[in-house]
């Protein structure tokens, strides 16, 4: 586990960090006020924060396994363009629970399972490709990007937003997916971010072949841009 | 004093540099074209600029004290996504005067107070704390905040913004305060930035402690993050 | 010529990289679900794509060489908020034929093109600034920046975005010209950058001079930010 040993921090609100520089928090009974000014449903006392400067996708996917495995709701997810000068987003996931032993276990959860989303992305100096599968869609996948519930679902992600266009073509031509969503930098679904963004459900089988092909040729052409780099897998691949 | 000397620039329209890859121009009687597409009011034929890569809350504090001391007003203030890969905002401020030296002059306090408002902005690899506090907000903070005029005022920022929601939860508890605002990198408050800026105004030993209790907090919690960095602040601690 | 000589990347669809970290590529055959999505004409079965991690201007000047050359039409052009940590954008922009040799022939034109677009690109670790002039506008300059057809346009680009306002004001008074757009970091022409764009069309030799210019109060002004660094032209000056 490459995940790192958290800091002698004494706070209880404090839950753990991971990597891409992200960190779990937890707040036990937000303050009247400000969860006024949040807007959140006034159900949830406690919330869990997950929050990251490098990663959306590995958070998003880390954040639906957690909602399945805990007493917990997805309350807000939003992309800030981050990456600490890289291509794509950082995450601010916020997770709603009436008791906060179940906001708390959700960071932990979502911290754990970071480490394995990242598996599947793959950088250089000159960009990134991100690949994600669920053999089952859950909430978070659902708010962020449309996810049919209950079925199976993958992105792919390439920076610049060039090699996501292709990414995209070569992973609907390479099975029989349904295309849930296509984002690109200037059309609403990025935060302006270098990034083509494509979504598709269907068959597992179809959804995890489509994710293959197009992994396959992003490597290449990604690896084009920059002969002398490697690109490497951020932890270790899991499709 | 941190700021650098200005290298020999001839132009009468160089005003000054200060920290934060921050620059202070003025313009004695803008061009009526531009003028036009700038949709400024016409009455103000000079503009004194100020912009800088990193940092917006240090340049509006500092635009404020700029706008009480001398006879100009805050035209324009928008907050480009920057910090050289950072977590959060550069910036771009306007003031309007009727006359070149007002417009100058405006800039040169702004100049010369932003050494003062870097003193409570804390960072590491990781992200960034600031936090800012005035006992009476002017024009500026109207503008950029929705500051109360006259009135005690302190923000608190913190990136990656998960870190932000907890300065905001803890200044909120520590002290009766008036939420003002809340901002995060997806609800229009933000340029897309990883940060969550809490804003607040009320009694002036209450803004200053609610900030005092969250600079504690922000600082562990950052520091956790990186704890083999240190976590300087950027100039000298001003609240 | 300082492009890169592309790596042994077999793919039919990679057709090579340049300056920016820039890549051209094209489809054949885009996925008819992928097309649907995407919102492309139907028309337009092959599709070429131009995307940089860094430069936009460079980017649309010289996909505008490349509709002149070709027989292509721009579909999109979208300006991600990129730059890898630096003040400005990057690119996405498709080209769409209804045979494939005319999508790549377009790519090609325009990879070999920026090269020299980047000529008056110059940099240091403050800032950039950014100049660009053609005798005779076509359809890309019309899409990105509303450019009269057929008319010669220049552009003036200043990062951080206060100098990009004093090299907006120094055309506009060089010469008689006639002003066509402004972009600053918050009024919707930028993606949130740190920039000011000014745009402006009319007699050859008036275009030239506004822009050579506002291209001496830049190198001063972005100069005296860092006295010490040089600002070398990212290639080879063409205006």
């Amino acid at each position: 586990c490459a995940a790192k040993l958290p800091a002698a921090c004494g706070l209880t609100e404090f839950v753990g960090t991971a990597i891409g520089h992200t960190i779990g928090l937890v707040i036990a009974n937000v303050d009247s006020s400000l969860h006024e000014q949040m807007k959140i449903d006034k159900k949830y006392r406690s919330i869990g924060i997950l929050g990251a400067r490098t990663g959306a996708g590995p958070h998003i996917f880390a954040a639906d396994e957690a909602v399945k495995a805990t007493n917990s709701e997805i309350i807000l997810i939003e992309l800030p363009r981050d990456t600490e000068g890289g291509a794509g987003h950082g995450s601010l996931i916020l997770f709603g629970a009436e008791d906060v032993s179940d906001a708390r276990r959700a960071v932990e959860v979502a911290l754990s399972e970071v480490e394995r989303t990242f598996g599947d992305v793959y950088g250089n100096s000159a960009g990134h490709l991100e690949f994600q599968y669920t053999a089952r869609a859950s909430t978070a996948l659902n708010k962020a990007f449309g996810a049919p519930l209950g079925q199976s679902f993958g992105i792919t992600v390439g920076g610049p937003a060039a090699i996501g266009v292709l990414l995209a073509d070569t992973a609907a031509k390479a099975a029989t997916v349904d295309a849930v969503g296509y984002s690109s930098p200037g059309n609403g679904g990025t935060s302006f971010s270098n990034e083509v963004i494509f979504t598709f459900s269907g068959d597992s089988g179809a959804v995890r072949q489509a994710i293959v092909a197009a992994r396959e040729v992003g490597k290449q052409v990604l690896k084009a841009m920059e002969p002398d780099e490697d690109l490497p897998s951020s932890t270790t691949p899991y499709i």
